[in-house]
């Protein structure tokens, strides 16, 4: 290593040489060893910051050396904590009840402030207790994994602290937004990747403006009038839609289906929950086309106006695909918005051997795309992509006041601000674009095959394993895996209702001995009359096919005995 | 410093105590000199990095010490650029129009990874061309500054990388955000800091949820059966609270009214913007309580229904605070949710000296309260805060599924996921957590009282100054401090008319001609009838009154031509 770097240095003095080789290793050394806990007193470690507080670190005079010192003690907390999370011999959360959390730590504000050495420990406290969501065995939400080159970037965003809605505050981020959606709209298949799109605070508020578009788009008098100034109108979605989430697994079986963002959505615009009709769907989870028609049909006939349908692209529990091409020939028969929620399943079309499950997308007329799901992009990172230029603008802008425009030299297509409800709009675009460079789209790609081979690797090593049951026939779409574990004591039961009975209370109980051991999370839930049952994804890169073993292993460990 | 470290090791031997401090002295020595762009040859730096790709890092076999130093290499560009953002003799900006900005740098996105040298690279060019927010010298947005703490608890929050909606996957931030809103609503001045809150992406999308929030409490049907199932509903606010954006600065006197966010969030909740009802603010801005009164009997008197006054604590432009006791008397007597757009001027709660304007806010139903602008903490940091408990839930929870609920152990105040729209939400607290853990509430105190302190010098020193002229009389309320500089040229000009023409290009020619210097950055805007005026505001805790004098001689210095 000394001897490379010398290569490069040239003429350069030796000292300079061993000084920058000797910067990395004490790097490795400090945090590697985790000396600064396990060995080096923490008096050492905390001398510098123990006296001081925060008005000695810049734009304190002279808070130069200090700030750097503080920062690089936060940075070797970090770096500790990111090399601890990938090690598999490391818990993935060490959970407490809020109870007793509370009492682990001073998390108390108060008026007098805090030594930089307490803030320190506020901060190896907080990572203490959080999950560790890079974890290969974590599996437990859509979102999972940490990439180093998000992560930089997302480091990188909070140093430059700056806010969307305007080229002037924000040259790059504004730029680099621009590029990333139309590539994204080219990929979508968008002729030249023309259209628009604005990066929101996740899918729910995606879903959300992809419905106002459409209301405008019919009906642009709401804008100004309401909605007592248009008939009923009613929008569609599948009933497989569901999320469900729930709160500590610790709690035995308590479920609870958190949200329907469609439904949130309608209840907030005023159109209300009761019209948005919820299409039938297949064993699989994928809307029925020929219902979909049906129940347009029967509102068209009760008066009411459909003006709205969202197909879904990969469902949060079943991981399921609507077939968009018969959904978008309707929607064009009747006139009505295609809006595909691709949150999770949208990030397939960067895989040339799954895009075809969202064959037809590029008939829609919106899309929702959370590269914080599938891509492992730092959350949060969610697109609404739109096909028609020039509607989100007008959609959103108020009487804008052009009397003092004079020069329109400038290209007001950098100027996001009026896209959106928003206003200012957190800086979400830097850490996709610059992992895009890092992996290039073939790296996203591979990221992406991983996964699904991941997830069929433990659909075929399940499928006809003693003990497991399948909740639905065949390969799964997604990386989404949907299976009940019977434990022998239930597996033989005859009465039919006592086993459902039974078996409902088996997943809960092998999650919460998850949390409890550390050694992995993976999520469950109930759905319509189907009990409990473990909802596998894999998004997070870091899982390998020795993590799906474990897995197995470490459920039939746990549950054995129920 | 060796010998306090050898003090404080006892025992351990000197290399090892020699390691430590020579860590923090290279530390000084790379970033200080800036050695690794001026001296070093790049092509040390970058050894590690030119043959390396993202594969190489974490989750990669044998990763860790790949990642530790590219994220080291990263922490260093980011602690140079902090270092640089504070020094005065640094440009705020380095401005290129777009097309130029483009070609500067190679921003596409391609399907082949790049190495991480390249990344660094992207790093790099990324901020140069970025706005320093942290410069002394910035004052062209409320949100300015860049708090060292802020930053460090922003970057931890990235690195833990979840979700906001339950206990289940962010503990320790779940229970931040309940005791951080408790101890908000303690200030407001609700009894025992009861009521209930959550964190959102912006002050647009807390003013939109607090009026989703009072229909809602006024008409629940509106949830299932929309806008047609209830009578026309009509919000009132100030005319004030227009927020005007300029577009690069450089294009001479184009102004834009961005948004209206009470109009917005009318227009998107199906209640349209016809229905909201402007009523007139004297000439310091503040709303007329007899105005409002008046068209509340009016609307009343049309059969509407009047459900929302969104009183304003410090406007955008003026800076104004609405008479919040009047209107509070006002709502009562009428029976109409009383909301408080606190965005920018919430953050004088935390000065005894100043939270006087804000005398009855304790009555309002609902708060917005942007710790991200006046309180300095990085972006995004909104809250909304609403007195009422449990409204926020019943008002955007689907119906839920509690079929399987038994055991009600567990405090539901803790998941937060039901609560908004928003499913999943951004973690927006561990940064102002830990600021106020590292200031106290008397150091958000000393804070404020500054900003204020230095505006009243700002006010002091160019109201009676020659070629000012102030936009409203009298000391401000807030730090906006508005006012017109005319040149010698237009100073003296008698024709009326052409002295308001020439005086309105006056201030986007400075501005421009400031970024084109990078030496400040000042807000300007025409407003109703007045021309192009400076808008001065300070949150950037890095200003001096010396920043105060040499914004005066840098206006005077690029105006005097004109």
């Amino acid at each position: 290593c000394q001897a490379a770097a010398q290569k490069f240095t040239g003429g350069i003095g030796s000292k300079l040489c061993g000084t920058f080789i000797f910067k990395h290793e004490i790097l490795s050394f400090v945090s590697f060893s985790r000396l600064n806990e396990a060995i080096l007193p923490h008096a050492i470690i905390c001398y510098f910051n123990a006296l001081l507080f925060f008005t000695d670190l810049l734009p304190a005079l002279n808070g130069d050396a200090k700030t750097m010192n503080f920062l690089q003690e936060v940075v070797d907390i970090m770096l500790a904590y990111i090399v601890e999370s990938f090690d598999r011999s490391t818990k993935v959360i060490d959970f407490h009840y809020p109870n007793e959390l509370l009492q682990r730590n001073n998390w108390e504000l108060s008026d007098e402030p805090e030594t930089l050495d307490d803030i320190l420990i506020s901060c190896r406290a907080t990572l203490k207790y959080a999950i560790k969501t890079a974890h290969p065995r974590y599996f437990n939400q859509l979102s999972t994994g940490l990439d180093m080159v998000g992560l930089a970037a997302d480091w990188l965003t909070s140093t430059a602290n700056t806010n969307m809605f305007t080229y002037e505050v924000a040259p790059v981020f504004v730029l680099l937004e621009y590029v990333t959606l139309k590539k994204m709209r080219e990929i979508i298949g968008w002729q030249d990747g023309r259209g628009d799109g604005i990066f929101s605070p996740g899918g729910a508020i995606s879903n959300m403006y992809a419905m106002l578009l459409a209301r405008y788009k019919m009906f642009p008098e709401v804008k100004e009038k309401g909605m007592s100034s248009v008939p009923r109108l009613v929008a569609f979605t599948s009933e497989h839609i569901y999320v469900y989430m729930q709160f500590s697994a610790l709690m035995t079986d308590y479920a609870f289906q958190s949200h329907f963002s469609i439904k949130k959505g309608a209840a907030a615009l005023g159109i209300g929950t009761e019209s948005v009709i919820c299409i039938k769907a297949d064993e699989r989870g994928k809307m029925i086309p020929s219902d979909l028609e049906r129940r347009i049909i029967e509102a068209k006939q009760k008066g009411y106006v459909p003006f709205f349908v969202s197909a879904t692209a990969g469902t949060t529990v079943y991981g399921a695909f609507d077939p968009l091409m018969a959904i978008a020939d309707i929607c064009k028969k009747h006139d009505i918005w295609m809006h595909v929620d691709g949150a999770w399943g949208g990030s397939l079309l960067m895989s040339r051997k799954h895009r075809w499950k969202l064959n037809g997308v590029e008939r829609a007329n919106s899309m929702t795309w959370n590269p914080h799901k599938m891509m492992a992009v730092p959350l949060q990172c969610s697109a609404l992509l739109v096909r028609e230029e020039g509607l989100m603008q007008s959609c959103n802008q108020m009487q804008a006041c052009y009397l003092f425009q004079q020069d329109k030299q400038y290209d007001l297509s950098y100027d996001t601000g009026d896209k959106a409800l928003q206003c200012g709009r957190h800086v979400d675009i830097f850490k996709l674009w610059l992992m895009w460079r890092a992996k290039g789209t073939i790296g996203f790609e591979a990221q992406i095959d991983k996964c699904l081979e991941l997830s069929e690797y433990l659909y075929n090593k399940i499928k006809d394993r003693e003990g497991y049951e399948m909740v639905f026939d065949g390969k799964p779409q997604h990386t989404n895996v949907c299976f009940w574990y019977l434990p022998p004591g239930v597996r033989y039961l005859e009465d039919k209702v006592e086993k459902m009975k039974r078996l409902h209370k088996v997943a809960p109980v092998i999650k919460a001995r998850m949390m409890e051991y550390g050694t992995t999370m993976v999520s469950y839930q109930p759905q319509g009359d189907k009990v409990n049952f473990f909802r596998m994804v894999i998004s997070n890169p870091a899982a390998t096919f020795e993590d799906i073993d474990f897995l197995i292993e470490e459920i039939e460990r746990l549950g054995q005995d129920l």
